[in-house]
């Protein structure tokens, strides 16, 4: 069966999932960047995000290649997707990843404004959808063919799906670091009362990592 | 220089602090105790809670070890030390921990009705403060006679003295488990704008352990 997963997901010990004033300088919003440390240290962020063969091995890069297995597509709130806001101007904003994004596969963005799909080279297809989302899921799962789908983010889109408990399992992880401010992955949601659970914890000395799983 | 520290406290992967609906039968709230399974089972908590030779060494136990050390006079909210809120409706309660409790040294309790010191046995004297956190601080400090003072909570009196920028170090222990209501430590409080920031980061299967410290 088809799972919605959220993987990768990174927190401050503050709880929070995206620093303040996210802008097109700090598309993770001011300091969270620092929240991303032990992925980026990863053979794997190093390989999908950068085209390199550096990177580290363990607990962390275990992690990270979890997070790309079975994923035949991806879901996006508008704000993962770029920093303009409000009906598109223009067609020029193609997302933060370049001609060849990371995903290779087809993405769904969620958003209140139309725009045609986005055709990238190596796989992605940027689909824009304005009917919320259970529409957004649908469709992701039809396109994933039987493969699971990976919820990006970000925390305000996580929660509306946590919400309506439609995330099977998510792993999160806790870095190091204190941002004070910005968006609380876990803000008016009640893990408890939704059945949540945490059925995994491993750490490293760069990030904690947990799963949770609906029970 | 005599400190202002929190030592062990714990709080949930969705940071909470101290579970929700407090009473006689559910100190720390329910799920509350969820929380604190990594203390518990250290050597250290054993021996000072509950007077056995039981428990474990290593990283769990070391930062319990450290929460003892140099604590000349500690500080708590008025949840704290019991359940009864309001005028105290007599003398009956004497804390949660019986006529020897755990502390052994002078104990400020914050409170808004004034009540006389209460004298227990094992070194442990029960002060009732009216007069707010600096008063608090103040008379903890010289009842420390040149120690540390350990601030014990709960999360909101931890607040009244992280917004004042008292506290000098808290040593934080991020337990697996999701209380999903319940008081968040951290809410409200910018730790970065405050000028905190994680100096330690240490994990067991139990727990991760962070140091956070005014810098």
């Amino acid at each position: 069966m088809s799972q919605l997963r959220v993987e990768s997901f990174t927190i401050s010990l503050d709880g929070y999932g995206a620093g303040p004033n996210q802008d097109l300088i700090n598309p993770l919003g001011v300091g969270g960047r620092s929240l991303h440390g032990w992925a980026i240290a990863t053979r794997t962020f190093q390989q999908h995000l950068f085209g390199t063969d550096g990177g580290e091995t363990g607990v962390d890069d275990d992690f990270a290649v979890r997070g790309f297995r079975n994923v035949g597509a991806w879901i996006l709130g508008r704000n993962m997707f770029g920093p303009v806001r409000g009906p598109w101007p223009d067609e020029n904003w193609r997302g933060w990843w370049g001609e060849n994004p990371v995903y290779h596969v087809p993405v769904f963005v969620l958003t209140h404004h139309a725009r045609a799909p986005l055709v990238m080279e190596g796989g992605t297809t940027f689909h824009f959808v304005t009917e919320g989302i259970a529409s957004a899921l649908a469709r992701a799962r039809e396109a994933a063919a039987g493969k699971d789908v990976r919820l990006g983010g970000g925390p305000n889109v996580i929660q509306q799906f946590l919400r309506q408990r439609l995330i099977d399992e998510m792993h999160i992880a806790i870095s190091p670091v204190v941002l004070g401010s910005g968006e609380r992955l876990f803000e008016g949601i009640d893990l408890q009362a939704l059945g949540y659970g945490c059925t995994q914890h491993v750490a490293s000395p760069n990030a904690t990592h947990v799963v949770l799983s609906r029970q």
